[in-house]
Order: C-alpha cells, then sequence, then structure tokens
C-alpha cells in the first residue's frame, strides 16, 4: 500500500506542474492546413502530420491538449520502457480501428488525474472504484492479492463534423501485471508476486468489462464505439517493454464486451544474454551478432552494441540498436557513421524499420535510420558550430 | 603552468587508454566499393561515404586508422564547443582545397600526442620544442607571456595510386585562444589574458611558419601540398564554439608560408541575451524568435528553446536549434514533433541546413533536420519497444 500511496503522492504533484488550461472544444480555425499564424491564436487547429501513417493531434489557442490524467502514467512505471512501449503500442492499436486519415487525435479528456488515480488502487472504504482487489492482509507472495492493473490510458479520436471536432472513438490500454513489485513495511525491501500468463488475460477482461461499463455512464462515451487493449507489462529489470496481448472493438452503446482479438507481439534484447534466452528469429539474430561483431572493434576501446527486436505475427516488425562508444574527435565520429551505414545496410535484416543511435558518454552523436520498405539508411552526425 | 602539467597529464592518460594498434599502410582492398566482409578482415578498407560532400575514412584490418596524437584536444579544451568546431570547420577548409571526390581522409598519423604535447607547451629548457613563449614569471594579466597555442590538429589527405594509397596533402589546423586562462598558484582562482584579434592573427601566423618549417623536415612531409588554418578558440563560457580567420595552401617542397586566404565566418547565439549582443543577420533572428514564441508555449510547461547560428561571408550557413521541455508521454513528443516541422517550414530561414534536437531530463527524444537546398524537414522521434 506504501507504494500505490508514494505513487498517487507523485501523480498529484505532476497534475500540479501541469496546469489546468484545458477548455471545451471550440471552433476549428482551418483543419488539416498549416495554421499556426501568431495572430490568430484563438480556436482550435491541428499539429500537421509529420509522416503518412500518423494522427495529426489537437492544438487549443496555441497550446496542445494534454491529458487530463497527465503524468499519471510516468509515476506508475519504475520501468520507463513499460511507459513508452505502452503508448506507442496503443497507437498502433489504435490504428488497426481509426483510421490516421479520417480521425484526429487527441489526449484522453474524459478520465481525470483523480478518477485515473483511484481506479489504479486498491478497492477499499476509502477507494471504492479501486479497480484492484482489496487488501486481504497477507504479506506472502502467494497467498496476498497482488496489483493487476498498473496503468490505463484513454486516447480520444475525434472526425470534423462541419467546422468542429467531434469525438467519434476512444482507446483504452490496461497495462497489466506480469510481475507485481511490493514492499512490507515502508521503504523495506521489494517482493514480488508473480502472476501467470493466464490470469493476466483473465484478470485484464474483467477489469476490461468494468471499465467499458463505467465508461458508458458518462454522457459524451455513451455511444461512441469503445476499443480497449490489454498490455502485459514487462518486469522492472527488462531492457525491452511489455506487449499488447489482445484488444476489443465494442461498438457505440455496448456495455459488456463480447469478444477479444489476440495480438502476436514480443520484445527481444539482442544479444540474448544467455544460451537458454528466446530469440525472436535466430536469422535475425545472427545478423545482428555479424553486424556486432563487424563494428565492436573498429576503435581500439570497444563499442557496446545492444538492441531492442520487435516481432508481429512472428515477423520482424522493428529494431532498434543502440551503440555506446567514446570518441575522441568529430572525424571519429563521421567516420563511424560512414562505416556503421555501410555495415548496416550489409548485415541488417531488410523489411522492418530499424534504427540506430551513436552515443558517448556526452550523450548522442549520431543517428541513423531505415524504413521499412527503404533499402539504405538515413544518416545523421549531430555537430556543433 | 600547473594548467599545462595537468592537460599534459590528462593527454597521457588518453593516449594509454587508446592503445597503440596502428601500423604502416598495407595493400589496399578495393578502395571506393564496400569491403566490409567479415571474413577477409585484413588489408585497408574505406569507411564508404554517407553522403557526397565528405570524405571517406582509411580502415586498417578492420579497424580505423586513429590519430596519432589522438586524445591531446580533448584535454586541451575546457569548452567542448572549442574541440567540435574546430575539427568540424578544419575539415570545411580543407574540402576547399582536397576535393572529397579525389581524396581519402585519414586521421594524422605524423604528429604523435608526445610531439603534439610538446608543440602546445611552452618553451623552456626542458622543453625546446614549446611553440608558446617562455614563462616570464609575472603572473599580471597584461604582463605575463599568455599561451597563444591552445590546439593543433592534423588531417592527412591521400589519393590512391593504383592499390595503395598515396600521402597527398595535409592539413594542419591551429587553435589559438582569444582568452588564455591561468592560475596563479595550483588550483587556485582562474585568471585570464585577454588577446586581441591582432595578435591572435600576428602570433598565429608566425606560429604557422615554424610549424611549416618543422613539417617539411619530415621526409614523407617535404613534397606534399601543406594547407595550415588559423582558428581563434571561444571563450570558455561560451555556448557557440570558435571560427577559423584564415588559411594558407604551401605548394609541395615550400618552407614558409606565402600568403593567407582570410575567411569569414561567425558564430552567434539565438536568443541573443542582452539588446547590445552582437546579431549575424537581424532577418534571422526575428525568423528564430517568432519559430520560438510559436513553440514554447506548446505545453503548459515552457520549453527551452536555444540556437547555434553560422555565417559565412556574412550569409547563413548553418543553424543547430535546441529545445528542452518535459514530456509527459510518448504521444506528446510525437505531437510536438509534428507541430515543430510545420513551424519551422513556416518561421525559419531557409537556404542554410538547420538542425532541431527536441530533448527532455532523459535525453534527445526527437530530431528535424533539413538540408540547405531542401524545402520540408526530416522528423524522426526516437522511440522504443
Amino acid at each position: 500500500m506504501e507504494e500505490i500511496v508514494m505513487k498517487r503522492i507523485k501523480a498529484v504533484i505532476a497534475m500540479a506542474v501541469c496546469g489546468l488550461l484545458l477548455s471545451a472544444c471550440g471552433n476549428l480555425g482551418s483543419t488539416g492546413t498549416t495554421s499556426t499564424s501568431t495572430t490568430s491564436s484563438k480556436g482550435t487547429q491541428l499539429t500537421g502530420q509529420a509522416s503518412a501513417g500518423q494522427y495529426q493531434g489537437v492544438i487549443k489557442n496555441s497550446r496542445y491538449r494534454t491529458s487530463k490524467a497527465r503524468g499519471v502514467n510516468v509515476s506508475q512505471n519504475d520501468n520507463t520502457y513499460n511507459l513508452k512501449s505502452f503508448e506507442s503500442g496503443l497507437l498502433n492499436i489504435s490504428k488497426k480501428v481509426f483510421s490516421t486519415n479520417k480521425y484526429v487525435f487527441q489526449e484522453g479528456q474524459y478520465l481525470s488525474t483523480s478518477t485515473v488515480t483511484n481506479w489504479l488502487g486498491r478497492k477499499s472504504k476509502s477507494n471504492p472504484t479501486g479497480l484492484n482487489p482489496v487488501n486481504n492482509g497477507s504479506t506472502s507472495p502467494t497467498k496476498r492479492n497482488p496489483i493487476y492493473l498498473q496503468q490505463m490510458e484513454e486516447q480520444d479520436y475525434l472526425t470534423e463534423s462541419g467546422k468542429k471536432l467531434k469525438l467519434s472513438g476512444v482507446t483504452i490500454g490496461l497495462g497489466l501485471n506480469s510481475i507485481d513489485y511490493y514492499t512490507k513495511t515502508a521503504y523495506g525491501s521489494t517482493y514480488q508476486t508473480d502472476i501467470s500468463n493466464a490470469t493476466v488475460k483473465k484478470e485484464g477482461q474483467l477489469i476490461a468489462n468494468r471499465v467499458l461499463k463505467r465508461l458508458r455512464q458518462k454522457k459524451a462515451l455513451k455511444n461512441v464505439p469503445i476499443t480497449i487493449a490489454l498490455y502485459k507489462q514487462a518486469s522492472d529489470d527488462s531492457l525491452v517493454g511489455g506487449t499488447f496481448f489482445a484488444y476489443s472493438v465494442n461498438k457505440a452503446g455496448t456495455t459488456s464486451v463480447k469478444s477479444w482479438t489476440p495480438v502476436s507481439v514480443k520484445n527481444y534484447v539482442y544479444p540474448t544474454t544467455s544460451s537458454s534466452a528466446k530469440v525472436g528469429n535466430s536469422n535475425d539474430e545472427t545478423d545482428f551478432t555479424n553486424f556486432k561483431s563487424q563494428i565492436e572493434n573498429f576503435f581500439p576501446n570497444v563499442a557496446g552494441v545492444t538492441a531492442q527486436a520487435q516481432y508481429t505475427d512472428k515477423q520482424l516488425t522493428g529494431m532498434n540498436i543502440s551503440i555506446t562508444t567514446q570518441f575522441y574527435s568529430e572525424t571519429e565520429i563521421i567516420s563511424f557513421t560512414q562505416y556503421l551505414k555501410q555495415a548496416a545496410e550489409k548485415y541488417l535484416p531488410s523489411g522492418a524499420p530499424v534504427d540506430i543511435t551513436v552515443s558517448s558518454t556526452e550523450g548522442i552523436q549520431s543517428f541513423l535510420s531505415r524504413t521499412s520498405s527503404g533499402k539504405s539508411f538515413y544518416s545523421h552526425v549531430f555537430s556543433s558550430y
């Protein structure tokens, strides 16, 4: 319980920082076009689309419309990989349901910080809306009731209706613990309750049903499609975040979840640390290993090379490679980046987006990226005048 | 003197880390092509060219041929902006003389760590080759002999000759202090001797002449063109590095500098901190200010926005914009980056390369870049699985 209280305090502080400058939806200036003039900063604008396949965001009176529960998830995650992968994964689920061409993205406006914080808590006399089970008094890892629901996020999807934006869909992400970390006393040692995949799925589905019912009680959400997606949190020591495993699309007005669509997303870290560790695809790991051995001895001081790899339906759908080494001159960074481009194009698997970041103790030095359909890598060396 | 000794110790340590795995130039595998195979890691390869207008670098037995004086300049600069701008500026000077299509870049192989460290020291009984004036015993800012030469760098330019690479040109950069920082006692307060532009120029030219004479005594450097470029170091508290102000191209065999070509490069920081501060071009500053005011209130918490701007012959030749703000979700980063792309394309001056990096306390979050001829910005959000 200490943990939860601490997290709530953090959330409240985060909220205080955020400010409360959000207001109801006004007239829409000129949707879809660049409307960033300094003079007419009133009304609603959109952020524009940096690339196809991304949602535009909503700007109100020159200011981004931030989430009503802004900052809660930051304080709910000890492993920031869970934060990033939860939010970008939820966007990917939403894209299956709400087309980026038709819908505009808005940070959640219907669940407030206090609502989300209460829902993430344990059910109790003082917190009747808690979605996590009551505290049964046990501190035994196997006998206590663990915290199942660790984080949740609301995303709103709007469509243009005349000159206004209209709420036309909502996506809710539920982040469920695979391991629940707890302490027996304040600031005491950390213990953990492991939660099986079957339990994660079962509890997630139960919570989703309750969330759907509650959302339908809000007037604005009564008659919009609500997508709910279930995410399994990675452990706190993981070098890659968790993954979504199921989602349900609930038509306007429905108050219980009819069916779930399974999602097969897996994350891996290369190089694998032990021979028994799971590998997404052994060919990809071989490719990565060849690339790694090609570059780590480029300088007399060895570079550190690791990768996150994501697989969807057993196909590689993305790789983030992180290289750390010490540089002694700007020309070394330039030469290394050129060499990386060659080696990456030669060794790394194609057909999936690949990002490579090169860092030293002074931070990022260069960066290379290839899209899923691209053949060559874009490369950039961060310079200074 | 303490400062110099400390810096030398640092340089020696850096050298020890580097290792000594450099050897003489061998057979050239297949220059100009991608020759990064794991099996034939013997011989000389090139890094490949990431983009037109960049030099390829030299790889020897799968390892980058690092400078013989690797790490000396790192320890000579308290302001890292002076390090980066010195090295990339020297590359730009070299490009005026040695075409990137014809020449291959090699880190300096003829001036060793000990040579450079000695040359950067004061002339004394124990250091007869010191290029800085003898210590006259005074600790008065105006009466003492300041350290003029703060850093120097050798860059080698090779051409292909049959299957071998042949040294065909050398560039030497000399970094000259505009302010010499010194202490009167070990670990004591820092004092400074200001050095006028006229003195920087005069002393730089004298040192260049002596360096040219010495280089001609080395057999390998007797009959190659040697370009010497003079750089004025920025102050230690500057938020932008110094600039090159002159260079001389010395034909093969010549032992004294005949003439100097002036270079007009100026660096500025926007927003200017005081009304009397110098501005590169008031239109550019207005553009930057409009961009800044458009984005700094995007979130309820204000973003920090600063820029380095470089002018060559009074024309803007580059801008690096650095934005720092706090994000509460991945979707905030995506939306902000989309918005930045719109605002940058609308407000920022065109015709010069512009880089924008977006960071939070967790490091870089996204990045946008436009080339000098480009119309739209490339944008990238750093994500995680």
